[in-house]
């Protein structure tokens, strides 16, 4: 038994009725070709066999003279954490994702290690899905997403002989990666770092704050701050009721368009972002005339961003106050190359600290519901390296994998996305009762893509021969 | 806007991450024979197209000032209402009740009206499933059944042309009829209820409050108090996790016993709950030495209780003692002819009083969490009437109509049945993690029919032809 760290414990804190903080992915997989019809049957009888779990995928939360332990349990029941569904005809994409909303909506329940693995089948196309929810207080987001990768293989018959995520994993100690909240709560465990190491080794960090501070002064339309996120419908108190949408769009033709701009993937679909919410905006009627701040993580290497591990957490605007769309990404480029610049003369520890302090104060307030009335960013886009070769399941091939992540009161929408070979996985999570009609944003995703080749008279057939 | 009554409230405030308050029936219907394959996609899309609800079926919650109000919601969402699932393969009972188990399990989201209606399909048998899911804020559980059977008709033709449920009903003013937790609430009313009316009016009560203290202390074994349940593995704190089991026993076989021994259905039927619960607990080496404690319902008029609406909640122990299924009989039957004379003693209102001041200190203690550790009944367990002819929903046959109740810390157990033409109709829900292989009562409840034949010479056979 030992006492859970401060993050999860916050994590457990923090959660409501409204706001369950668990992550999940969305994967949807292509059976082998000679696949007998009870194929997805089958598979469910074999993971039904699982007799056990590994750290942490075996602790079970107990509480002691008002303290939170984690226990490793040794009941396992798998009938408790694997479950086999099927959809209702006709078996489309639509249905799958109104199944993964309503699920995504339930609790996990803390008197069992905190997850679930759903495998799915009916979709009407002959694929099955793999839908796997953890607590955050057990595993970030996209470690969660890592580790179900390490569960694939790039050989489809070798991948049946790799055992499902809870047999498999185990975590790596140290530094954990961006999870939607966490700077907040690293806030509080910097201050503590900082007051530990004392003033000089956070120099760095200080003067990085005051520049921004002077830039932001000077009126450098690159420079965003938290302060100047405007009020939408996006930030305003969630139901309990979800909405998740998720699509795959062409990475090439992401990339010709970033090659034209000399801009990154990672810029261009932050602009698909901002083209995709001023059009909802528009036909809600409730676009503001500042543009929508958001929160991104951003990789302090030069490349496209897709390898790199030393990820921060950065603001941007998006660019929705701009009708223009090669001008919007332009303004989003912008944006990104100062925060890499700014980022990049900081090292890792140094990073930690910088956007723990940033973020603190304000989003620990709107996590314990304090801030409320107060918008600090509009949303959340997280951009989550993916693998770069085809993957494979218990024999079956990975067509997509989306991630289903969290989203609190007053920011009302995630859209988390996985670069992979060939395709960019959206997964798009929302209050339904905040967000009308959601699921449109996936139309004005694939149409800013469209839009951004038309402004450099570029055609997607063209892009996609290109990289080939 | 009118705020909320001082019991909806109740259930509104008592409800727990581990332990929601809503209440269910799960239908079991078998389509027309000439239903085409996509039958239940087609009634999905005819249930889709409603555009609108009656009270309470509309009502939202809101909180003003700290004071919870319904208010009329103008803006229905039947997708947020009714919802379409498919059981995965191979489509048996088991799969459905691995399901409701779950579904079950889930909170209704506050910020909606608080009920939603599953249509399942996907049963290997060709039959389809209806779970309908309703707040007890917003109606109790025995009024939820009746409503949902006004629904339905005796004319398979006939019953398309019903409205679903939240289109049909209207609440009728006045008494609320057997919730699980009521008494306890009713409790609080009915001292504000005595309190106005002055303590002449209440003498009838007192003076029947006492006479069972006076049994109670002279040993008379048919008489019940919450003071003698036995510490029992059903009184533990619960876990949020459910596990739903339901099948339909025979009524004529019921009825045949109940005729030999010059007892009710009800008797016999609380017999069979009391030799199940002693076969379980002996499985678990959990037998106490002392008899279960069972708060049933029951009917104050003299016949077998399938019209009677007059229904108050009464203790009765269920024999666990006792190893003759015969002699249990006798015991549970003294048990409820002491119950009966003593309630037919009180007219209605005296009975509602009654039962509230009976139950209302500990069964509130035990919802709010202040009795933890202390036992007052052991399980609960209803008897509801049911139709006395076949009936058709949506042009479906219902083959059975199975509750699924409430459970609370320190009563994981819930018992409700509804006796039909033909069958009586099971339903047990429980906490998932307090009560392991809970399912195998089912078949300790179809023994416990055999052993009561067998102790009075009749065989299965018998009973069923001499009905017919």
């Amino acid at each position: 038994m030992k006492p859970l760290s401060l993050i999860d414990n916050a994590f457990l804190l923090l959660e409501q009725r409204q706001q369950p903080l668990h992550v999940a992915a969305l994967c949807v997989l292509q059976p082998p070709p000679d696949a007998p019809p009870d194929f997805a049957y089958r598979l469910a009888e074999r993971m039904r066999q699982s007799t056990g779990a590994v750290p942490p995928f075996n602790h079970r939360l107990v509480r002691r003279a008002g303290i939170n332990f984690w226990e490793e349990a040794d009941d396992f029941d798998i009938a408790q954490h694997f479950v086999h569904l099927a959809l209702p005809k006709p078996g489309r994409m639509r249905e799958l994702l109104a199944m993964i909303s309503r699920v995504h909506a339930a609790h996990l329940d803390r008197a069992y290690p905190l997850w679930r693995c759903y495998l799915i089948e009916g979709l009407a196309d002959g694929r099955i899905a793999l839908y796997f929810k953890i607590h955050h207080a057990l595993v970030d987001g996209v470690a969660g997403i890592r580790l179900l990768m390490k569960t694939m293989g790039p050989d489809a018959e070798a991948s049946l002989a790799i055992p499902p995520p809870w047999e498999a994993y185990t975590r790596r100690g140290g530094k954990r990666s961006l999870p939607l909240p966490s700077p907040a709560l690293r806030g509080v465990e910097t201050l503590r770092g900082l007051a530990r190491q004392g003033v000089a080794s956070a120099a760095p960090v200080w003067h990085r704050l005051s520049q921004s501070r002077r830039d932001k002064r000077a009126g450098d339309p690159a420079c965003v701050d938290a302060a100047q996120a405007p009020r939408s419908i996006f930030n305003q108190n969630i139901s309990g009721s979800r909405r998740f949408a998720a699509q795959s769009y062409s990475r090439a033709r992401v990339k010709a368009i970033a090659a034209h701009f000399g801009a990154t993937s990672n810029d261009v679909v932050l602009a698909m972002c901002g083209s995709a919410l001023r059009r909802y905006l528009i036909d809600n009627n409730a676009l503001p005339s500042d543009p929508l701040v958001a929160a991104v993580p951003v990789s302090t290497r030069s490349d496209d961003g897709t390898s790199g591990n030393e990820v921060a957490f950065a603001l941007t605007h998006l660019g929705t106050h701009i009708a223009d769309p090669a001008e919007r990404l332009c303004a989003v480029k912008g944006c990104m190359d100062y925060n890499k610049a700014a980022l990049r003369s900081l090292n890792p520890a140094q990073l930690y600290a910088y956007e723990g302090l940033l973020f603190a104060p304000s989003l620990f307030g709107l996590l314990t519901g304090q801030r409320r009335g107060r918008t600090v960013v509009n949303v959340v886009i997280s951009h989550v390296p993916g693998p770069s070769e085809d993957l494979y399941w218990q024999g079956c091939r990975l067509d997509g994998i989306y991630p289903v992540s969290v989203v609190i009161h007053q920011i009302a929408l995630n859209i988390t996305l996985i670069s992979r070979n060939g395709e960019i996985d959206f997964g798009l999570i929302g209050c339904r009762r905040t967000l009308p009609h959601m699921q449109r944003l996936l139309d004005y995703l694939e149409e800013s893509i469209v839009e951004l080749e038309k402004a450099i008279g570029v055609t997607a057939a063209e892009a996609v021969t290109e990289e080939a």
